[in-house]
C-alpha cells in the first residue's frame, strides 16, 4: 500500500535516519505533517535546508556559529585570561546557560578514546595549544565519563608544562553523565567549585 | 548563546512542533544533523517539501495517494461488493498489511465525538453513502475506542436501512487501542471473525 505513495515512503526513510526515530515513529510524524498546513512542512524543510548552509565551526574556538569568528570569540567583555575546554558545542551551551563563566571557550570535538582509535590528533588539541597566549587559567570541562576524565588528565599534563593554571569543574556532576543534560544550578555550582588538577 | 545562531534556533522550533518532540530532543536532532553530510539534511528537506505537494486524498475513498483515483480504487482485482470503512488512512494500511481483506475501502477521517463537536457532517459519511451501489457487505473497521464504537453503531443503523449486510471487525483487538499499532496476525484474525451488527 505504502509502495504506491513513494513520497510517503521516502519521508519515512529520511526521518528514520534520525537518532531515536524508528519506522513507526517516523510514520506517525508523517501522518501529523500531512494533517498540518503546507506552510508548516515548508517551514521545517526550509529550516533544514538552511542550517547546514549557514552553521559552521568558528575558526578560533570551533563552536557552532553563523559568522566567523563567532560572537563569543569577538565579545570584548569576556576575560581573555580564562579558557574553558569542552568536548562538544552543546557542552559550551550548557555552561553559557548557567551564566557562571565569563572567559573564552575551546571545543575539542570529542574526547580521547584509545579503544575507538581516537587519539590527540583527532581532537582540536593543536588548535587549543596554539591559542593560549595571554591565558592564565584553563578550566577543563570535558564530560565526567571515562573518556572525558582521560582527556582532562592528558590535557592537564600538556598545559601544566606551559606553566598554566589548570582547573577541572567541581565534582557534584554525577559520574558518567553528559554535561549537555545537567541542570543549570548544578553546572553553576560545578563551575564555582572547580579544583586544581 | 543559541540566540546568536538563528538558523539553529529556527530548526529547533520547527522540530518541536512535531508530536512527541520537545526542545531537548529537537536540539539533539539538530546536533545530529549538523554532524552528518549536507546531502542528508537536504534529502530530508526535499522529502518534506515534496510530500504535501504530491500526496492528496483520493476523491473516491479519501485515502492518501499520489494519483487520483488511488491504485486501490482502480485495482480491477478487488471485490466491489465488499466495502471496509476506517477512521484514518493508517488504519487502511494496517488492514492491507494483514492481507485479509480484498474489497474496497472508505476513509471517514475521524469518528463521531459529540463532546468534541464532531458530528456526521464532519466525516466523509455522505461520500460513503453515495458510493454504495453494488456493495453487498460493509465491514466497519473504526477503532475500538468509545468514539469508534459510537461511529460503528451510527453507521450500522444508516447502512441497514439501505438493506446492506453490516459487519464489524471481531473483538480480539483490545478495547481502547488504535488499529494502526495492532500486529498483523491480530488484525487478520479480527477481519476473519467479523460479526453481524
Amino acid at each position: 500500500m505504502l509502495d504506491s505513495i513513494p513520497s510517503f515512503a521516502r519521508l519515512v526513510a529520511e526521518l528514520s535516519k534520525l537518532p531515536g526515530i524508528g519506522k513507526k515513529t517516523a510514520a506517525r510524524l508523517v501522518f501529523h505533517i500531512l494533517r498540518r498546513p503546507q506552510a508548516e512542512a515548508e517551514a521545517l524543510a526550509a529550516a533544514l535546508a538552511e542550517i547546514k548552509r549557514k552553521v559552521r565551526f568558528c575558526s578560533r574556538c570551533f563552536s557552532l556559529t553563523e559568522q566567523d569568528p563567532c560572537p563569543l570569540c569577538l565579545d570584548p567583555a569576556r576575560d581573555d585570561r580564562l579558557m574553558c575546554v569542552v568536548e562538544q558545542p552543546q557542552d559550551l551551551i550548557a555552561i553559557e546557560r548557567s551564566r557562571s563563566f565569563r572567559g573564552r571557550y575551546h571545543v575539542l570535538h570529542g574526547a580521547l578514546s584509545p579503544l575507538d582509535g581516537i587519539g590527540p590528533e583527532d581532537l582540536r588539541l593543536a588548535e587549543l595549544l596554539a591559542r593560549l597566549e595571554g591565558v592564565v587559567e584553563v578550566v577543563i570541562a570535558t564530560n565526567f565519563s571515562v573518556e572525558g576524565e582521560a582527556t582532562a588528565l592528558y590535557l592537564a599534563d600538556q598545559l601544566k608544562k606551559q606553566g598554566l593554571r589548570v582547573t577541572r569543574l567541581a565534582y557534584g556532576i554525577p559520574m558518567g553523565s553528559d554535561l549537555e543534560f545537567v541542570d543549570e544550578a548544578t553546572v553553576n555550582r560545578a563551575v564555582e567549585g572547580r579544583r586544581e588538577l
